[in-house]
């Protein structure tokens, strides 16, 4: 299955998986992060929360398309300590997206924009590469991910 | 489309939206809630949680009838920084609500009370009534709230 | 209505009831998770969260089955402060369970373990059995837990 | 040594004592909060953190005499996973504080007041006394609670 | 006494007074800021904790000159429910601060500007400022914003 | 200035810096903590706070010798968006430190364990080898981690 991300879509056949978790090592919340997302998994994120005799637990979180369901009950019963998961159906309403180059004077940056009906509503430096331009430059990151919004921002109107 | 909120009633048809935030200044956050309690969201809040590469993310929730949920996408879109968002079906269970004027050496405040199968559950000073009290008497502001309540629970038996 | 929770299951009946609360002392967290308990809640935990005008709220949160939704009903309307709640239809997929004995320096001890499609995937002491231990004989209480670990590693290999 | 804890006081003599936990099970938190008020705590208690790669941990936090600090450390690199921690001087000022016994349709139940230069500011329901008519009675807790604060208010004036 | 504030500078006479609280409802926590704020502190902020037996705690933070202590604790021993508080002596570094004008298409909106031994390091647009340019306009906030910080850069290269 | 890092010892010359933040990308918070660290940062972490107006701010906290103070607000004036900090004296007490190799059917493993007036009171695998054993063996991280810590138990004794 596939179908192309740059356009504006719903996708109806969405699950949010959650496992409450309190006796893990928080230390693996990470890893287990990045195995979700290898197998599949459109979000993975972590909400603190407190649980029985006041336990301050983890509740684990993905967002994924149903038929990766047993997938990433693979990952969390053998990654994580939980005895049992939980999941909703929902409905995902994603934004067309598209990239610009920005030029700057530490070179090109990318830029992501997300359109909502057409018209441009979001618009982000990609991080990656105005934190390489800061290490290279020796300038403050923040510097340069204003400098490219701003730039983005002249060159659209 | 009007109902009687002072009824108890269910509502089958509400939805609960959501979007994972990392790269919006929180600032934005109370502006936010204000547009979209004024397109019409029945609640709105915010969840600390942690995001991919283990970022300080904000997870804003929207609760609302189904029929609005284009007005909240509309304001979700265009105020905040999210490329996407998700809903999940929802029922809610409202309690029966009713006003109830209470004298008070500080002038009459107003108190909300809930009812459960007919029978009072719940009530609570309006907060605002009991802010302006104590700042006009120059008196703490738990004084006069405590003072509202004993005074409705003397009333009512 | 009954089954073996011992068997690795899948239960699609269930609920995620949810209340945000701004105006109840946190005191009665605790009281009320008693009280959902007791009438039956599969779970019961609390989430923080900022509410309108940027109030401090926590959410309450019960996973349970469908069919004791009104007993929940009753405690939450009864025991907290909110004026209405709301719920989704989730499913849970809950792992097979065993207990075993894992003999230590300082008496025999429990050990829940976890199985997912036949397989081994998780085991945790019985934390209460830990705490009597730890406390009988002046040890730290992760000495207790880590040897009994170990053990039950030992005995499965 | 010992003073009367019932006069409003300052100590200067105390200690913020934390740690930064981020490989230890959120079981224990409670366990070891047991530990250190039985070693002689003021307070402890515990802060949701994110630290070094994001990783969601939890900071010890104890509010404890400066002559006590050896007692603390004794628990807490015993008891707990941290490999340092750190305290900070602080002063304590404490209310003065007083006990009165309220009569009830549900038997006696203590009230802990609170005098800041002689005057009465606070005053809260011993919460398990509430706890403990709630349930002998079969009334719900908050009523307790309500009808103390209201009667003892009513006495005072 | 009176400085100015505009000029980067060191204070070293500086409190952080603190109190945990459990036990009150959390929609008194903005007007006890307000209270805080009107009586002079420099910042006032709330850190959820975890406190004795598990309860979803708040921790109240001020900080404040060493001068108004007396004044701060008057306002948190009246307006809050805590028996007791603590403070720490911290010193705080300020950026000298200057107020800029930039123009834009829905007027003037001031810029905020930091500087760290005299070199700009921060400009953020007067959020109240930008908040009314978007409602008088009916524009997003965040394109006012953007478009604010966008122009100050500009003008200042 | 060198000392031997091997042995338990206080440092009575530390600070713990910090700044409320309420008007920034958390994306930055990742890269902030990498510049801290590179400069001299003893440790970095992040809470979650509520600030004026109730916006879900951040407050940045960093441990550091107090000869190291410049340093780090360079890095804080220039790269977050704070237009101030503070600051307080601490002191740390670290335990003595010592590695081990571990030998697991996936190679040898490090361990660091810490030591209490000379007795081990900590032993943790290095997270590092472990993730590393786990994605080249294709198996559970948590088994890998779990194996080394009884394996290092049983050597002991």
């Amino acid at each position: 299955m596939s179908f192309d991300h740059r356009d504006e879509h719903i996708d109806d056949d969405m699950l949010v998986i959650q496992a409450n978790i309190d006796d893990m090592n928080p230390e693996f919340c990470s890893p287990v992060s990045d195995r979700l997302f290898a197998a599949g998994a459109n979000d993975v994120y972590w909400i603190p929360i407190i649980m029985k005799k006041g336990r301050p637990g983890i509740m684990l979180n993905v967002l994924v398309q149903a038929d990766k369901l047993e997938a990433m009950e693979q990952v969390i019963f053998t990654e994580t300590t939980t005895l049992g998961l939980r999941y909703m159906r929902a409905s995902c309403h994603r934004l067309g997206r598209a990239f610009y180059n920005v030029e700057t004077p530490w070179g090109p940056i990318s830029v992501k924009a997300g359109f909502y009906k057409g018209e441009l509503v979001q618009y982000a430096p990609e991080f990656k590469d105005c934190e390489r331009a800061a290490q290279q430059h020796g300038i403050p990151l923040k510097r340069v991910y204003e400098e490219v919004r701003a730039q983005f921002l002249q060159q659209r109107s």
